[in-house]
């Protein structure tokens, strides 16, 4: 396989990779490759607004709304709060039918929450292991208040970190927002996991998790729980998929435990594509079942992060099909050597 | 129903619309909408390299690859030639297997082209509607050269404008890419259109373009045979659709005649965005049928213009659903105004 490949690489100037889950396909580029520390020195849009115009610093004080949950330290000061996002893309239970003509709409009922964490400074990449379960213990809390509420059938859980990744407020925090519809990009991996285990009787996600482990070359961190690695059919340069070990469709049913060890490779991931990267912006995003009352007994919940090193143009809008100029297999070589 | 969407307005702070053709979701964020002029504002990367360093000012001077088509004035300057692509994403035609353990993968086989118009500074929002028609004039001449090849099963033609949209080199120009897959985007559409079919008996485009020239709210321009309009579920804000009134599954198989129709249709809708937004970076793209010698007969070929007006972020990449915060009918109007 090894020596095949590389006789590949003379002489097609890129792969065409398939998606095992949802069939879509990426471009690896490798004739148009660029080295591992190339990517660190893309231009950068840095945040430079001041702690004293913080909105998230005291959030009581900016005004923001109540607090729905709040973690404290022993001598009182808080570590982490969630509240209502003031200006939300989700909100309230309109009954209304807002269909038109042919078309199909309906509100957009929901919840839209903002979790921040205590320190300006702190971005997940340099927090601790504890600081990150943390953070963890208050997405999965908040799931689990939400995922019974009426109308709420899918609940996304991300985080944007720098401008070109959407953060309009530097202070790190991320967002929950429980929506009325599964997602176009679950329902792609729940057809895709439940075609796959139609035809192979195994877990598609659980292949990955297995192949990957034994092979090694693409892994960037992993402990008896969890593994990260850079997935064979990567959309962007250095993106990292973090993966429980063990079968499990649903994120909000992790122990405290798995916390921990989620929380150690999360850590380690993310910490790695910030020293590669040399501070990139980033998203990360839970990908879990959706909460709509049905099954998914073949989905298999895990985290991806994507740094943001390259810009979708016409032919990744046009086509879906995304171009990505270095093989994860060098991407991950690369994000090891950070640890 | 419009008494109905006002009430709406009050009570939710966003709709979800639903994709018509794919099934997809987005979600107008009524509730953070902006004014249609407060689009125009957003920081621009603007594109300051001189004509001088130019790489496609003189493309055999600069050691481009050699045109495969070139049209020219009655004075024998050239107007508009066709190169492959320098540093191609596809190219060549390898046979080899590059599979790994569970993954599917194949060379990335094909031709990547770049299609260069003569005037610098004449970007295509500024063009002459006999000038954008001989531009797709030649999108036909290549699509029809390379439909037939090998390996060729679907063909991209894409149009970056801006560094903000992937332009990496400023002077004018689209891409063609013929490549081995069917687009993940394109199937999305082709598997909804049937689904459509079968439920409906019509196609679901030719619904879509007889409903909106009918309505009107959402057209920014139309003639006989081509309508321009903001599409019920756009992605971003002021994103048009350019589609043939009359059921065409296949882009190639336009006529002359219907070209020049085109050309007054898109070149007023780009020009509008243009206007509008203040010279914006934008994408558009052509969406036609594959050319893998099967039959697509509920298909019906259009053109995408995505402006680029925000950042996809966590929420986005996470679930697939793009938000965008103004009302397509709004864009549309102000759109219109620019005519």
């Amino acid at each position: 396989m090894e020596e095949n490949k590389n006789k590949e690489k003379k002489e097609a100037v890129s792969e065409l990779r398939q998606d095992i889950v949802s069939g879509d396909w990426v471009v690896i580029a490798t004739g148009r490759a660029k080295r591992p520390d190339d990517f660190a020195k893309t231009e950068r849009i840095k945040d430079d607004k001041g702690i004293e115009e913080c909105l998230f610093e005291d959030p009581v004080a900016t005004g923001q709304k109540k607090d729905v949950l709040i973690y404290h330290r022993s001598d009182g000061e808080w570590t982490l709060r969630v509240f209502p996002n003031k200006y939300p893309a989700f909100d309230g239970g309109s009954k209304e039918d807002i269909s038109e003509g042919p078309y199909y709409a309906m509100p957009g009922n929901g919840y839209h929450e903002v979790i921040v964490t205590r320190d300006h400074w702190r971005q997940l990449a340099l927090m601790d292991a504890m600081e990150v379960a943390e953070v963890f213990d208050a997405y999965q809390d908040r799931y689990l208040d939400l995922m019974n509420k009426k109308n709420v059938n899918y609940i996304a859980i991300f985080h944007n970190h720098g401008k070109e990744c959407g953060a309009s407020i530097p202070h790190p925090h991320s967002q929950l927002m429980a929506i009325p519809v599964v997602a176009p990009y679950i329902k792609l991996e729940l057809d895709g996991a439940k075609k796959y285990h139609r035809s192979n009787r195994h877990c598609v996600f659980c292949v990955m998790a297995e192949y990957e482990s034994k092979e090694k070359k693409r892994v960037v961190f992993e402990n008896e729980d969890f593994i990260a690695f850079c997935p064979f059919a990567s959309r962007a340069a250095f993106e990292v998929w973090v993966m429980p070990k063990k079968h499990s469709p649903y994120f909000e049913r992790i122990t405290d435990k798995q916390k921990i060890k989620l929380a150690e490779v999360f850590q380690k991931a993310l910490n790695s594509v910030y020293k590669a990267l040399n501070d990139p912006p980033y998203n990360f995003y839970i990908h879990s079942s959706p909460c709509d009352g049905k099954d998914y007994p073949h989905y298999h919940w895990h985290i991806e992060i994507l740094p943001h090193t390259a810009t979708w143009a016409g032919f990744e809008l046009d086509t879906g099909i995304e171009v990505s100029t270095i093989q994860p297999e060098v991407a991950a070589e690369y994000l090891r050597k950070q640890l």
